[in-house]
């Protein structure tokens, strides 16, 4: 197939998508190709109009009212429910708030706490840096405490013993894409008397998610990627309903205090998932995930899955249909089962070839050492986009272009 | 003096002042006397645009790539030292992080840790309550942890002992406005070999503060209040250079790693103050703060402090002035040099005749058990301003409105 037909065949299936109208709903500058959604969500146009309410009534006019008058105060609890629905919770389980590191903080220590006597973390050394960051500063506190950082999937399996207090990975690996089977390794963990945090980071608005199904005790997760929250967006945890009587956090603050208008000077948690708030929220951060998540809630996940996995296996036939594929490798699994939403390649030239990519509107990014990962954000491409994508990709390659750009390794952001 | 006298004496003063220019700065409803800029400072006109610009601009059009083209990931630090001047900090000393709770809990923990054998943290039972919240958590880290939550100033120096690790303080009592002498306290904290932090929540934008000079270890404060960045908008923390290499904070994220973007599986700290960053920042939020600044670099700091102390001379004057003064008592220092930016008066119907004077639109708040509050923001009040509110509440008082309002305690926010 030419280029043409790829063409033809695509521009077909985007007027039979149902996911058409979606694409609408957000700001894609149109000389890009975006495949970075998975680092930064492109702008719901409805958050323009969202923030600028907030700001201007909401903040401008009715000023502290609004803590009670716009429900400024449940937000994190009436926000974390909409994401529940996202991800396989029942209400009463998910609260936005802070970030997803501090998150994980909170439920990494109130593990621990759950499984006195056991001393080991069990994680894998692919997973986000920043999680194990987290894990390796809790030795601060808990100064026994053991962190494995397994190389393969099978080492985090024999990892989990008498010994582990707690299994924490991130569902979807960010370099490649590959997908935990959460129901097994939360079942293998508990087997072992462990409990499970899963980050969501690429999961949440990328794959369906079934925490209460799966039996997972606690996950996040981060609004600013597949959730199109913004920069920084607030982030989320989870505490499953059976834990919430029992386990506690350390960053007591009042907005988890069981009434916090009261003012007294003694800390007495909240009960339910409003325990693990801390400081004031940032009101103003919500808005535009409340614009996004109203866009959300009108699609159906298992359309969006179908969409992500069709779009990943176009865009893996096209390369394979490159001569000798220019020496790229799939990195990411090529069954869409075990498969997030993005499609990675390797190549010793990764850095240089993205450099090219982006300079010619394609925008994915480099992870080292040599990845050239693209992620697939259903609400926002076509299937167009892809062979677009591709067909710039070719024209790099063939014509040698990433040779123009030195391998001067910049910033990125996860 | 009638009301009528102290008004044609009030549009004088306006005229005359030097901070007449600020006001159409910042959106005030006109038939509002917002008293609560301690609570919620009052929208900057330009903050509107500023996030409009960030929004559509910055993150809809230029995405990602906005990490490295418009200093997003610096701005914690950059956005910190535009802080630090308004609070006598040298550059390099003052980050934009989080929230106050959260920040309070990194420099407690590194305070504690930088004075190990020492178990006791010395507040007092007047400090926000959040604050109290944030070191009673602690315990769950330091069991030997004693916190004393003094009653009295005497208290808190009797307090200070070899067994002292940290005084922890907010210098502006946010119930009567009472002002902390920082000085006094951080020498007498020093001389027992204790480490400081102070809250500077309603300091901030409100007083003159000298953190280098007075020698102060750490400090964090918000930005919502006098600071007008909206509501919940990015905290700050302080750490003075001098601490910085040794103090260490256990959340340790993937920002205040010493190589970020090597996204190695080991946690590194950064060297200065990047190190006590955690997560992403909230990028979004940070635009209306720095509108927000664009405004505070322009106002000189002193003839801020000039502004506020005579603004709440005059509110007290004419409360003096009231028959009998309605039974209301000054719970404020009546000595401007022991004042924040604020003003309070005490009354067994507190509650209520803050509900009359909110209907009647004068905004401040009450804080229990018998506090009204009235917070002083010279960049948006007049003196007429305050000739009108206590012209309102006069008549309440007089009238008795008050009693129309039912004693239902409802929430508010510190």
């Amino acid at each position: 197939m030419t280029f043409d037909d790829f063409m033809q065949d695509a521009v077909k299936r985007d007027a039979a998508d149902p996911l058409a109208w979606t694409r609408a709903m957000f700001r894609i500058p149109d000389h890009l190709v975006y495949l970075d959604g998975n680092s930064l969500g492109a702008l719901p146009e409805a958050a323009l109009s969202k923030m600028q309410d907030r700001m201007a009534r909401e903040w401008g006019r009715d000023l502290i009212a609004s803590w009670n008058t716009a429900q400024w105060f449940t937000k994190p609890m009436t926000v974390g429910d909409r994401i529940a629905r996202l991800i396989g919770a029942a209400p009463g389980q998910v609260a936005v708030t802070d970030s997803t590191s501090i998150n994980l903080f909170k439920v990494l220590y109130a593990a621990l706490s759950l499984r006195p006597g056991r001393r080991k973390i069990v994680s894998e050394d692919g997973n986000f840096p920043s999680d194990l960051y987290m894990a390796q500063g809790m030795r601060q506190m808990f100064p026994d405490l053991e962190i494995v950082q397994a190389k393969t999937p099978s080492q985090i399996e024999q990892a989990l013993d008498g010994d582990t207090a707690v299994l924490t990975l991130t569902e979807v690996d960010f370099r490649t894409g590959r997908l935990h089977d959460m129901r097994s390794l939360t079942d293998k963990a508990h087997a072992a008397g462990a409990l499970v945090i899963w980050d969501l980071a690429h999961s949440a608005g990328a794959i369906p998610v079934d925490l209460d199904g799966c039996n997972v005790d606690f996950a996040v997760g981060c609004t600013y990627k597949y959730l199109n929250a913004g920069p920084g967006g607030p982030a989320f945890l989870y505490v499953a309903e059976r834990h919430q009587e029992a386990a506690s956090q350390p960053l007591t603050g009042w907005i988890g205090h069981a009434d916090p208008f009261a003012m007294s000077s003694a800390y007495v948690p909240a009960t339910g998932i409003r325990k693990f708030l801390t400081g004031t929220p940032s009101i103003l951060a919500f808005a535009p995930l409340e614009a996004s998540l109203d866009i959300w809630e009108k699609a159906d996940m298992a359309t969006v899955r179908a969409k992500s996995l069709a779009l990943a296996d176009l865009f893996i036939a096209m390369v394979d249909a490159l001569p000798k594929s220019y020496g790229l490798s799939l990195a990411s699994p090529r069954e869409g089962a075990h498969r997030g939403s993005q499609v990675s390649f390797r190549h010793p030239h990764a850095y240089r070839i993205m450099k090219a990519l982006i300079a010619d509107g394609v925008i994915g990014d480099f992870r080292a050492p040599d990845i050239t990962r693209f992620g697939l954000t259903p609400l926002t491409l076509r299937y167009a986009d892809i062979v677009e994508a591709v067909r710039r990709f070719d024209a790099i390659m063939r014509e040698d272009r990433w040779r123009a750009f030195p391998d001067e390794r910049g910033s990125a952001v996860t």
